[in-house]
């Protein structure tokens, strides 16, 4: 094979198969719930639907929230243009920066960039914020973005922090986008759902329901002009979300908790597997509370990961396309077996980079 | 009924059924073709897709192209995404203004607005380019909008006049974006397709196959850096279309084209009944030749859409929100007894009107 450099995340997609093992892809392997299929046979609408979203998933969903209003809720393509259009109705009022973690999901910057706001980062230590280092930063910040549990650290913030956090936000009223993509895939507790008159969740259906490529997913915000804005954004940017995806993310929140209780076991096993598998190979790393990534210290990340594809058929991804250069983050949505084969590899691999 | 005043399109979503007479959507009221439902039944995939569409997709719009070549497309939530994010990358290079068409399509200036484009408008005469003005007004201009055939006007421009139009932007480096997801609704002529190596071509699944809800169009452009740089921002803001509605787009692209000779005749049809009817009233209109809207003058325009409305159970659109005060928009995506009986109603208010 033919080594061309690889530099980004998006050299892998579509890349599956035979003796191929991914640690790539924030993809849950396991599929969706049955009842989101059930709703397929016998559909047939085909007309406009709201453009904020249809009233019964966003009544389903303000359920899940404490005082939740159906009318808080934004129904979008996915988490991603959850954030788009929030930052891009953000940047109309706000002159600061937008606060974002380090290592951050590898979209932020661009997202930061597309929307034309200045970027400031928090530095994590091994996952954490530091509270006060982060409160020393946030003198011309007006948007700060919290995303706990994270992609790519596995970290998720403590209560108390984010309290003080929520709190200090609301006095200086500073924005807060809290992306919760992961909220419900935490091994050791409930997620914290930060709250506030400037607070923005933004979720998704693509983790918690494996539904990545239906592309539902919503922003939530006691404001309502800012609700109206975003509505007014997607009213001319993409209309509503696809109406058949819709109805799918309705039948998924009817699906009984066991479901996320399971699939949470799952991957905490999983979990348990490949961070002790890391430390028993001698790498460096801490212990994923949530999300399913792993973001061990490897020196020279992208060496690292352009041998592993080419050498050892493994797909990981290099930790500078999160802000993290050496260190590698490494999916552990994948069965048992293949996590323990790449494990096996993987040490192959750093054992004759040691000799060599 | 009280009469809260309504200035706004978005005040009439959702409503129709009973004895309400609904000119206003550009919906299409005839289903998609029943091979776009032939998915759904045995459908079970989950995971992303490519961020730029389906392979197979493309490869079946590529076909609809000349020398049309799959990299040269990137699947959108609707024809609305494809705009917005050919604007958004459009203005990373491009310093000079935006060239609306007045009457334009009413989220063309806020698609403006949210890219940061300056807008200058060429005005349309009784819906159609002219040549000598639209030339003289070109001085700075970076990106020329073409809309035919249009909404609101339902005008085709000829094609002698699109072709000067190509010829001049390809000699100033002048991009077009040519929204063209009306093209298959022509009743006199093949559509002409704009062409060039700085054309973005603009289109959608909506219109032709009556798929408004699923959401699914396309951006087409012969300049690989330019696609490329539209999949970069989709990466980050919406991530790959809906999997399900791309594959429900591929099933309509093998419907044999009966089914659109049908749909054109269907709407012909209506065409002739609505023209007709507006001219015995005695209103001053043109004819359409393409998509599904009439827009003859009637003075007041405001207060008649809101009459209709309030008096007479019918929903027309403002022809102001296009752009064009003193004109009301009409969508004959209606059957024909009801496009009728609306006329009825209209020459009553309208009788009523002058003799008050």
């Amino acid at each position: 094979m033919e080594r061309k450099q690889i530099n980004s995340p998006s050299y892998f997609i579509g890349q599956s198969g035979g003796d191929l093992i991914s640690f790539g892809s924030g993809q849950p392997d396991l599929p969706p719930p049955r009842q989101v299929y059930d709703v397929l046979p016998n559909y047939h609408d085909f007309k406009y639907g709201l453009i904020q979203g249809s009233e019964n998933l966003r009544e389903a969903l303000a359920l899940q929230y404490p005082e939740g209003k159906s009318s808080s809720f934004v129904i979008t393509n996915g988490a991603s243009e959850a954030l788009d259009l929030s930052l891009r109705v953000l940047k109309e009022t706000c002159k600061g920066k937008l606060f974002l973690p380090k290592p951050y999901y590898y979209s932020y910057p661009f997202n930061a960039q597309f929307s034309q706001f200045d970027v400031k980062y928090y530095e994590l230590d091994d996952g954490k914020i530091n509270l006060d280092r982060f409160i020393e930063q946030l003198d011309d910040v007006s948007v700060i973005l919290i995303n706990s549990p994270s992609n790519p650290t596995g970290s998720v913030q403590d209560i108390p922090v984010l309290k003080a956090i929520e709190k200090l936000a609301q006095e200086r009223g500073i924005y807060i986008i809290s992306d919760e993509v992961y909220k419900d895939l935490i091994y050791d507790r409930e997620n914290y759902l930060i709250q506030g008159p400037h607070v923005i969740t933004i979720n998704s259906f693509s983790k918690t329901y494996a539904m990545c490529g239906i592309r539902v997913g919503y922003m939530y915000s006691r404001d309502p002009n800012l609700v109206q804005r975003v509505i007014e954004y997607k009213t001319h940017t993409s209309m509503n979300t696809n109406i058949l995806g819709q109805e799918m993310a309705l039948a998924a929140t009817k699906v009984p908790k066991q479901y996320i209780d399971k699939q949470v076991s799952i991957w905490q096993e999983r979990r348990d597997i490949i961070y002790q598998g890391l430390l028993d190979i001698g790498l460096e790393v801490w212990k994923p509370e949530g999300a399913f990534y792993v973001f061990p210290y490897i020196k020279n990340s992208n060496q690292v990961i352009n041998d592993l594809y080419y050498d050892y058929n493994i797909i990981a991804y290099d930790g500078a396309w999160f802000g993290a250069p050496d260190r590698v983050r490494f999916s552990y949505a994948l069965d048992k077996k293949k996590i323990n084969e790449g494990l096996n590899r993987l040490e192959s691999y750093l054992k004759k980079r040691k000799a060599g």
